[in-house]
């Protein structure tokens, strides 16, 4: 555990991030609900309809390409290399450095545009009086209540690439020295 | 360098966190704007209009709290102990994993505080059509330049912390073996 590319427990929380931005992204783009305001007039709420809401959309779909790409990247490195891979320090150290900053900005990013989508669902949950912004989740409550839940799904693709990071910090920075500063150790 | 419960540049980059983010808690506090609509009929915005920027003044304070509480202790504890704390492995690994663990925590509240500040902003400077929300920042340029100031300053403190998070991340995993998992080493 822990001694190959990949341990079994960073494939897991891959896939499992993967699943959870997917299915963010499916529900907070497949929703929709029209409502009938006067006699024919009708009208449609969408994600289009809210910027914050378009940008996780795309965020939480290219975090999962992300994800993907790192889990096809490593197991094809750990077939191609065999065991032998974590002997070649040189190599290894970079591509650590490489996954530890990507899997740091990826999770800034899915943090970033969850809250962004957060704070504006909110606001169009509450109305805002002092702007005379009226509340928008009166007339689209399904629509506003799936929207919810797939903020609720982001928050827990946040938390799973979280980890993911941790464990590239760790992998990163268990090869250094405890004693020098940043110098390689030999065990 | 780095050898230290705190390195020079830990120090550093905490101290310009806490600076940061008293600027960024400060311009967003004080910032008000009264305009004059009708008659004597007088508006004033202030912090308080929006909930994401009441929120993003507490979390900057907290966070510049919580940094400059690191940095008491720290400091006190590389006083009491001289050189001589960095050998007492055990009691380090415990503070390490704290300080790690807090560190991430404080790193993610804040980016979230302050892009869910940014989401509520851009909504206020383009509107909503879609909602009939109106733009608010025409008629409060003044209020608009300094929120977008001050979001700009939690930029940068978001991107300090982040350093400080991958430092505390950095102390904490190299005291770790690079070959067997979850194991101290030695040297």
């Amino acid at each position: 555990m822990g001694n190959g590319i990949m341990g079994k427990n960073e494939a897991f929380l891959r896939v499992s991030a993967i699943l959870v931005l997917v299915l963010t992204a499916c529900l907070v783009g497949l929703n929709t609900q029209t409502k009938t305001i006067i006699f024919t007039i009708q009208k449609k709420a969408t994600f289009n309809d809210m910027d914050a809401l378009v940008i996780l959309v795309y965020v939480a779909s290219v975090a999962a390409g992300y994800n993907l790409l790192q889990l096809l990247y490593k197991s094809s490195a750990s077939v191609c290399y065999g065991g032998k891979f974590e002997g070649s320090e040189t190599h290894n150290i970079y591509m650590a450095w490489v996954c530890f900053l990507l899997d740091q900005i990826a999770v800034y990013i899915t943090v970033a545009a969850n809250t962004a989508a957060l704070g504006a669902s909110l606001l169009a949950l509450t109305g805002e009086e002092a702007f005379q912004w009226t509340k928008v989740c009166d007339r689209f409550t399904r629509f506003c209540i799936q929207i919810g839940g797939s903020l609720l799904c982001g928050c827990v693709a946040c938390i799973l690439m979280a980890v993911i990071s941790s464990v590239s910090a760790f992998k990163l920075f268990r090869l250094y020295s405890p004693k020098l500063f940043l110098r390689l150790k030999t065990r």
